[in-house]
C-alpha cells in the first residue's frame, strides 16, 4: 500500500494533512492539483471527490477527503505518534476543540483570505471585518487556553494544534498582502497582540518536519 | 459514573446526541436548558461550554461538547455498537461525510431555520434563498449516493446518517411554518422529491427507539 496526498501549495486544509503525516513519519507521495489548468475538475480527480477539492488522501483503495476526515482516517489506520489523545477524555477535549474550528473558524478564515488572494476586497469589506471581529473572538478565546498549558489540549501537540495552525498563518499572509491594505486592520493572528498564541505557533515552527510542510511557493512570494 | 446531556427540545445537534445514546444502549439522564431563562449563561453552565450552546455532555468528570465530538467520545469511551466504522476504510468513509455536513450543510441549516423561528425572513430572504439552492445540490448528491446504499456508508446506520437525519427534520420542519410562505418555496427535504432520502428517513423512524429522541414539543406545535 502506498499514501498518496493530492494537494495544492499554500491550502490550509492540505497543511493539515502534511503536519499530520509527517507527525506519524508516514511515507508518501504529494501530487500537486493544477487547478487553475482544471485538473482538479477532470473525472479520475471528481471520482475520487465530487467537490473537486483539495486535500484528497489516497491509501491503498481507501479514498478520504476533508481534512478533518483524513486526520482521523490517519489515526485509525496509524495508531502510533497520537494525533487524537490517548484516552477517552482527551479525545473528548480534543474533537472539541477541532470541531469548534470546523463551527467557528474555518468558514471566517476562507471569508477573510478569499478576496485577497482572488479579487473581491471591496465587495467584501463588510463581511471581511465581521469575519476578523469573530476571528479575534475565538482567538481571545484560545489565548487564554495557552496560557495554562502548552499546547491546545495539554502537554502534547494534538489534532488541535495541527488543525489551528495553518487557518492562522494563511490569515496572517493574507492580511500582509497590499490587496489587504484598504481595509485597515492592524490585527495580526501571530504578534504580539498574542503572545501565548505566537508562543505556540514558534513550537510548531520548531517541529524537525516544519519546513518540509511549509508551502513551496510561499518561500518566493 | 453516569452521563448527563444538556439540551434543549428540537436542537438537531442535541438530537444527533440522543440517538447516538440511543443506538449505543447507554444510561443517561437529559437535563434541559432554559435559554429563554438565560440558564446557557449562567457560570455553572459556561464552566463547562464557554459558549452556553446545546448539547453539552458530561459523562463523570469529562465534559465534552460541539455534537460530533460529542459522537465521538461516545464512541471511544463505548466501542460497542459501532457508529463509525469497523474497519479504516469505513471510518474513512464515515468520516468524509460527517466532515462534508460541517462544512457543506450545518451553516445553510441554521440560515434557513432560525430566521422563520426567530424573526428576521424578509430581511434575509435573499440568503435564505442561496441557502436552500446550497441545500438542495447537496441533497442531490446524498440521493445519488442512497441510490446504491441502504444508509449514507453502507449496510449499516453510521454517525452519517444520524449527523444528517435532524438537519433535514429541523428544515422541513421550519419550511412547513407559515412564516416561511412569503418565501414561495417548494423544497421539502423529506417528500418525493428525494426518494431515496425520504426511504431512508422512514428507516431512521422505525428504529425502535426514535420515538424517544423526538423532540417533545413538536408534538403539541
Amino acid at each position: 500500500m502506498s499514501i498518496t496526498l493530492y494537494g495544492i501549495s499554500g491550502s490550509p486544509f492540505v497543511w493539515r494533512v502534511l503536519l499530520a503525516l509527517e507527525h506519524k513519519s508516514l511515507v508518501y507521495d504529494l501530487t500537486s492539483i493544477g487547478v487553475s489548468k482544471g485538473e482538479n475538475k477532470l473525472d479520475w480527480y471528481l471520482s475520487m471527490n465530487p467537490r473537486g477539492k483539495v486535500p484528497v488522501l489516497k491509501d491503498g483503495d481507501t479514498v478520504v477527503y476533508e481534512s478533518i476526515a483524513i486526520l482521523s482516517y490517519l489515526e485509525r489506520k496509524y495508531p502510533k505518534s497520537k494525533l487524537f489523545g490517548s484516552t477517552a477524555k482527551q479525545h473528548a477535549s480534543i474533537m472539541t476543540q477541532v470541531m469548534e474550528q470546523c463551527s467557528y473558524m474555518e468558514q471566517d478564515t476562507l471569508q477573510i483570505v478569499r478576496p485577497i488572494f482572488f479579487g473581491g476586497v471591496e465587495e467584501s469589506r463588510d463581511l471581511m471585518i465581521q469575519a476578523v471581529d469573530r476571528v479575534e473572538q475565538e482567538l481571545n478565546h484560545l489565548e487564554k487556553i495557552l496560557e495554562q498549558k502548552k499546547w491546545l489540549t495539554g502537554d502534547e501537540m494534538s489534532a488541535a494544534d495541527i488543525g489551528l495552525f495553518p487557518l492562522l498563518m494563511i490569515q496572517q499572509r493574507a492580511l500582509g498582502k497590499t490587496e489587504a491594505d484598504t481595509l485597515n486592520l492592524s490585527f495580526n493572528p501571530l504578534s504580539d497582540q498574542y503572545p501565548n498564541l505566537l508562543r505556540w505557533s514558534q513550537q510548531i515552527e520548531a517541529l524537525p518536519y516544519y519546513q518540509k510542510t511549509y508551502p513551496p511557493h510561499w518561500r518566493n512570494l
